[in-house]
């Protein structure tokens, strides 16, 4: 239990994997959720971590239940360690007009991207607050900075959670909680986007895609931040993306 | 019906009462919703509206409710005529601490300040965009724009209002449909504020409070506003405020 | 000297005459400005507004120089009347690759779309502040908001002139002077544009340009909100423009 | 000439000190400037990078200055090495009431904070775009975001060397060219801040100001950055920080 856990909520995706060992790599121990009926998809993640000297466990969580969450956090906290560091990264990316978003999608991506993002975000700032430190990082994307046609739905929870991670940083900075929000400015390289665009290939060649390592860096670096210099939001992007 | 319908969805508060009956001035018929429990609330003001000459009519809605919502347009768009613009006011002010803001709460201030607008604003884009004509109008306030301490899940839900619109402005304008969001930077002259603030009287004395008549104004010029020069954002504060 | 006058610095363009028309029109003397060697040009624009009805008055005035704007408000509030609306609307629309532009061009952008700004705010200042009212009102751009490749030059100088807006807005608020910033987010119906734009006919049939005679429409309403409820910032665009 | 150079123009202060010392530690030449008079001032900074076995070279420059500047890049690509790294961090931070801020005091601000930098920015972009690789990284304030009472001048400058930044960032990028802008959000412990604040001993205590070697970490952190994530804009600010 020495140097406390990461947890990183939704580590399903190329992004949360690479978080979680970056973290692990920093001697934390990368608690990673999926979903429980997903929840043996994370075990080549536990032991890529393991297999290089990191620590790992791999927990079964509906990040939108309040229930789950809580006893996650204790369970963590309990078993693990104090919670350094919480990554919140969960996305919900769907693109429909305005009047074809049906009240379920509209209300399904706030509760994944959104609400949940509350819920992690409440639990380690609780667990946090007493020790005086700690670090969460919400993942953010181009559409919580700007709505775009066909993003009612989207855009909407991604500002909510950019509200949620601007409003908790200037609550919890003077408890010396640092809070930050990060957004992902392009294409991740991964296997969603190997099947989505069919230059994936020559764009991963050039480094024309986010690659994962890459923006797991920065999150580790926004942990490692002296508190005299916190930075509260970047933006990562390819070099050669149009913005 | 020969003008159309003015349709504001929240006119239980100062604001709405007043945009009802401004638009109600321009001869529209101002249909007005509240709660059905307080449905009867509404009475002074479409009273107020008749006494002047204006026509307005009374809804009971429950604005979180898409089947409410659904039936609320088709029975205006029958009974009274086509909605010509249609103004979402509904707010849910609260404050907490992160770690005291229960997970109903921050659902409820979601359901009734973003999740309402999204069944309006696409209600209102289905009956007006075989037409190719309307003004959608969401009101935002400060915290729509920026969080702030206690404020996660007001700006959540007022973030994710200002990114529907933004983007629905994106969608439907090329469809000729004209969507604003007015932010509202101050206090408003309300019997709420009243309440509130010990120094509401010498504030409205030297209109220090925004008061509901003006603002109205303001939602009615973006209706009247030629197509050629169409705002999506605008703020309205008293002079003397503080930003 | 009945109303006093409204002051439009940069008259020579379309968007310019047009607001000395719509502050003519609200029964001020429209005072327009152009550079000493362009002054004739003015001729049409106060020929028109007389035969109106309205009162204008032309003066040569090189914008940049401290001395003759100094001398312009003088002259104004001497002969004409208290300034009551001050418009600076002079832009300097350039783009070249950043190792392209010569320091001679960045330093000319500057001087006449923010340098000239600041003489004409900080005087109009001057003149309205002793009475505790008045309205200044900057014309913005795209590049007031955003950066963009090509537009080093024009987008500093834009910016600049918005951080004066904002910081004037501010300061003046509390002395009841009205300061706004109207950000014009697409191509204006004027002869440059005729030139430049192959399809500007096909466009200003469909309303596809800022049409000048509704731009200045909305420096009218921005000066004549009451002042418990002003905007500081509002954008304009086609209904059909794509942002 | 192995490593190459980083270029800190404006090293005068306590931050631009420690960026190079932070760049020399990384192991390229760290060449500083301050105007010629001031030059002696930069022997310190020297001595103490190469008391670490770092490289530094210090020259007089005047960065207002367009022949200086030109002369200064070709003089440190010839006896130095290629400029992997710019920084421009010359500030000039001044308050006064827009009616009292004289055309020369808003000039010289601009001259220094947004025409020298881009100079700078310009320069690098010449050397730098050839071999499709290098960094440049412009310091900016607050008031780079938002303009204030007091800051017509300052925000004014500050707002232009930003969109000079984001203006770059979107041009250079796709050239091999990382542009960044950091948004130091706070006071820094610093010779001027202690003669400023009062209080500044009892919040260096508790890190409740930006120290400058935190605050340059960032900047080789910005430099090292992989450039398949990118970041063109970061915020730093104290824990405690109220903003």
């Amino acid at each position: 239990m020495a140097n406390g856990a990461a947890l990183i909520i939704g580590a399903g995706d190329a992004t949360g994997g690479a978080i979680a060992k970056a973290f692990a790599h920093e001697g934390l121990t990368a608690c990673v959720t999926r979903r429980p009926r997903n929840l043996s998809d994370l075990d080549a993640l536990v032991g890529s971590i393991e297999a290089e000297g990191g620590k790992a466990r791999a927990f079964g969580v509906d990040a939108r239940s309040e229930d789950e969450t809580i006893a996650l956090f204790d369970q963590v906290e309990a078993e693990v360690g104090p919670i350094e560091a919480c990554v919140f990264n969960i996305g919900a990316n769907v693109r429909f007009p305005v009047t074809d978003t049906t009240s379920r999608v509209y209300q399904k991506v706030w509760e994944m991207a959104a609400f949940a993002g509350f819920l992690a975000g409440r639990e380690a700032a609780r667990v946090m607050s007493p020790r005086g430190r700690g670090t969460i990082i919400f993942t953010g994307a181009t559409a919580a900075i700007r709505g775009g046609a066909g993003f009612s739905a989207f855009a909407g929870a991604k500002h909510a959670l950019r509200a949620l991670a601007q409003s908790m940083a200037r609550e919890l900075g003077p408890q010396g909680i640092h809070v930050a929000h990060v957004v992902i400015d392009g294409a991740i390289d991964s296997a969603f986007i190997r099947d989505m665009l069919p230059d994936a290939a020559e764009r991963r060649e050039r480094d024309g895609l986010l690659i994962p390592d890459e923006i797991a860096k920065n999150y580790v670096w926004l942990h490692n931040q002296h508190r005299s210099a916190w930075t509260h939001e970047l933006d990562l992007r390819p070099w050669c993306e149009t913005w």
